[in-house]
């Protein structure tokens, strides 16, 4: 049996761990590190599991539990996993951070797209970076798994085997993505109170968002050079969800436009034996409800032979594949296990 | 492996059957029925089991299905049921009807609520009400089992210890309840879209909806003589979810009201080890966002000393206890099996 | 022109008299006071009055809101009011005071619901509660105006014609009220958040409601003598709108039950010349999305005769009929205006 | 006082020029044509309207009704406009038509879009397309107004004075769209039930969306050549809204990029004088909440240096400025009235 621990376990990331490790049949939860609960019930924040969970919340002490734990899983703001971690615990634990901080491979980039100091810098270089279909390989052995953000696991997965397979201008890349209201945090503020999002929808962060150089950065590994792109995030009045829809310029062969079949058997090539990444059939385009409370990411695309572009489309549930289900699935290639434990549970509609 | 057809299979209900079986170590779906979709694939109408459920829907017929099966539900609109059971069925095959033809023992109240005949009222005494907590025993050797409907169950089960103690004058209870909108069903009608809903509360079938005589008749054998109640449904804007609040005049013993501690007491009498239902500590009360998508009866309760009533509280996934779920439970109390194979999936949020 | 200064400017009910004033031909607004936002223009808080309103937020000077305005709506917290009122301010200014201060004539009872001492219990008995459509004539004359509670102000309407003519028994009356979220106002709480919110259902305050001795006041007038009822409110996830629906015993004439025409005339009777209040045809229950955003409250009922009560039900705009327009009702009485200037806006839909 | 007759009384759009010609001092709605609801009272359907229409549903009878009326506004599906016009109607009254029917000049493209045959395309030419901000002096002396779609009245102004002023490659131009369902209609379809819909976001018509040569046409005008672009319709779970998120490659001029003040001055020249029009300061971007309910369109825009492309956001209430409204404003310049009657209703919020 894996012991996990989680710091910040009463987000909604946090959250979403507990649920999925229940089901889990070689993990269990030894740690529910939470600063804001400590001594209070966690089923008395989470009424969900009342009668399922019976621990208390306990306080984020990092060396206590890098002794308790084997793998801990940090679900908390940036800043806080960089400060934490150090060769001690890493001599003992697996870290797997939800968090931003060691996502990026350039320090400067992360501080000037986040503003704060890294205060781990040593191990940007080391940390692999866990979006599993595409780095399973180096996933395995890790000591600092980067758990991807919910709008880049979406955007990379969307258009990562047409640009490897050179079928659209990375430069022409423009994303433009929604997101349900939880990918915003459980933080009280006015600004994500029921009536501020609810009948309402906004484009924020911009050009300025923090996940855009992340999209980049991977991205730009698939294209073999820098890349630069416009990735728009917008909040729509749903709990979960993100649809990414896509943009690019078709590159043309001879004089001919790439075909319909030629960009599926791109998707086909990296994804087609991929069992959470389910690529839809022609004509048919994901909708955020079909992955609800599940590991699954949905695809599908469209040429439009009059602007020369494709429109690709992905959906995941930002709490399950965008956070806490790649997370999970991340534990299980780190410990070699299928990769699946814990992740069978199937999208709920309505 | 049980085989399981289901007659309806593209309704909401029907859906959810499909989703709880998917995890059901021992009962797997032979027969995806429904009229209105047959040869299209199950997965062109339900997205969510898209590369998980690979069949065509098929037409509904009793007597191949019979053969395929060990066990039919039904979920289907009133008379369907009554008009397909007969010994020929019953003799090869279980049946758990989620629709109304068989909850109610007076062919005469049924006709008169529901406005149809009933085409099989010689089973109305062998069938048995399949609320799982309390008759239990009866539903192991039954050949129908008529499961009960959303608010009866979640109104029934609040209610009961109370009743069936003498804590409560019965012909003073009051059900007030709510429900999400996929109680609804499916059906293309102007009142359940988006718009006509979203943002809006409203009571209906007052003092006429067809669940009234089913909590009445239900919690008369509890109460040891007739009683009537008045209940009023009201639908507001959310997917899932019945919360029941009802309210009763408390019967003072030696001239003062039973305390808080009397009341829990009877409801532990009856509940304390009841897998699905959660009795709440004091000052808790349910919320349908704790149910969401799972088995759970969350209860609680509050003692007005000011004016002698108790207000029970009561919320179910009306989706899952108030149907598929209930369904599950049963066909495992018919087969032998753990009443929770099948049903271990927890309540997910938000 | 009257002038208006608001206290409380930036809150959900604040806002909403901005907006009712917007259209108002005799009133304007001077003083958009707001602690939280001093200094800020007022429409980037509320950026519906971009380009409508240029105002900045002004701190919460009574002594130069006195002076400036002829009426001042206090739209804060409980408690707030009844430290800043006394002769010198209210020999200059009326004030329609939107919070609970002068809502209940005892003391004793309001410091008991609400748990904090009052600092001009003098004002008291002076105070007008200011439901208009019962206490119009005192309200033309008062400094005071106590507006009336969301959840009060649709409850006691659906009611009073009944217990006003003897009717009903006000001592069965039960009343379970939903509301939408505005009700709990823009602070920055976890309770409120969007996914705390979203897709549940809750009773709350059960027992306890402040809104309860509010209730209980205003209908013992009504019924010529003390009554206690049950109220109990619940949260459902919309913007705007109450419902309140209603139980209680007829009471028999000669051993007969009221018909529903008696009960008609009741309503007729006291409400059938007022412009705000709808009674809905035989068999027409009300919904919130009918009301939204208007000053209207719509009311219907259905005699049970079965059980031998009265079911009654009453919807309202909890902004607007249970807040900011009942204040501007109000204070067109007050000034001697009709009352629906200022009030005309129909309900939009959807 | 104008005399209106409505075709398609009933649907949304018609029922929301029935809510803001009740605030309109010039004008009277004297024809509730409703194929659907002949002689049911219009209230009975629109509850909103309860004490304020007494009218009855009429059948679509358009010779009576252009003797009746001296404009008529058609609500309706594509095509039935264009069958029922002719010159006996023209000489009588102004039609403004709020399908498709006469939005675009050339009749093949819109048999090709739409599937149809076109009824009256000899009116083609004369009729004018009245996006009011850009047409208003054809408008006045017309005969047909074609009242621009939900989606192009929001993407077009949105970009116009880009393309307009040259500041922007028109070959560049993505339109990503998001709509809330009230756009979709009140048809009773399965795809837009309250269940389907909720909790989901979707892209539908992916690049063969029928508003994409619409907003082709009117911004080849702008540019002064045949433009192609890519439109991507997204349906998100809110009654009302749309936002366009706009990209376009900005033009250097002596190899820099056009700043954000040009950017502002030549949104500012073209609509610094619309009433309806809201310029957003720098740094704020539109959101669906501040416009909801009224004929505003709220426009933000950002440079993006790093990528050379400026990013343009526009929202409107697609039942207000994107229907009803801009047919009411329409009306008004036909009739010589000040454009803005009828159309002060403010945003509401929350």
């Amino acid at each position: 049996m894996i012991k996990v621990g989680i710091i910040g376990a009463t987000g909604y990331a946090g959250a979403e761990i507990v649920r999925l490790l229940q089901g889990h049949p070689n993990a269990e939860v030894v740690w529910y590190g939470s600063r804001s609960y400590i001594d209070k019930k966690y089923s008395d924040i989470y009424g969900n599991f009342f009668k399922v969970v019976d621990d208390k919340c306990l306080d984020d002490n990092m060396d206590e539990l890098a002794d308790a734990a084997d793998v801990i899983f940090t679900a908390t703001p940036q800043g806080l996993c960089a400060s934490l971690v150090n060769e001690a615990v890493l001599s003992k634990v697996k870290i797997i951070d939800l968090s931003a901080d060691f996502r990026l491979k350039d320090v400067s980039v992360y501080e000037k797209w986040y503003g704060i100091e890294h205060k781990a810098p040593q191990y940007l270089e080391e940390a692999v970076y866990g979006l599993c279909e595409i780095n399973r390989d180096k996933i395995k052995s890790a000591r600092i798994v980067a758990n991807p953000g919910c709008y880049t696991t979406c955007s990379i997965l969307t258009a990562y085997p047409l640009i490897k397979e050179g079928l659209i201008d990375p430069d022409t890349l423009i994303i433009d993505a929604l997101s349900g209201v939880s990918g915003a945090g459980r933080g009280a503020k006015v600004a994500n109170l029921y009536c501020e999002v609810n009948e309402s929808a906004k484009p924020y962060g911009v050009a300025t968002h923090r996940h855009t150089p992340e999209i980049e950065e991977q991205l730009s590994y698939a294209a073999g050079k820098d890349i630069l792109l416009n990735f728009t995030p917008h909040l729509v009045p749903m709990n979960r969800g993100i649809l990414s829809t896509e943009y690019a310029t078709l590159i043309r062969k001879n004089g001919s436009l790439p075909s319909s079949d030629d960009i599926r058997k791109a998707y086909e090539k990296y994804f087609g034996k991929e069992k959470f990444i389910r690529l839809l059939p022609d004509g048919v385009y994901p909708e955020t409800r079909w992955v609800e409370g599940s590991n699954f990411v949905d695809i599908g695309f469209k040429v439009d032979e009059r602007t020369g572009r494709v429109i690709m489309m992905g959906t995941i549930d930002n709490l399950v594949k965008g956070a806490a289900g790649q997370a999970v699935q991340n534990m299980n290639i780190l410990f070699g296990l299928d990769e699946a434990e814990g992740l069978t549970i199937l999208p709920s509609f309505p």
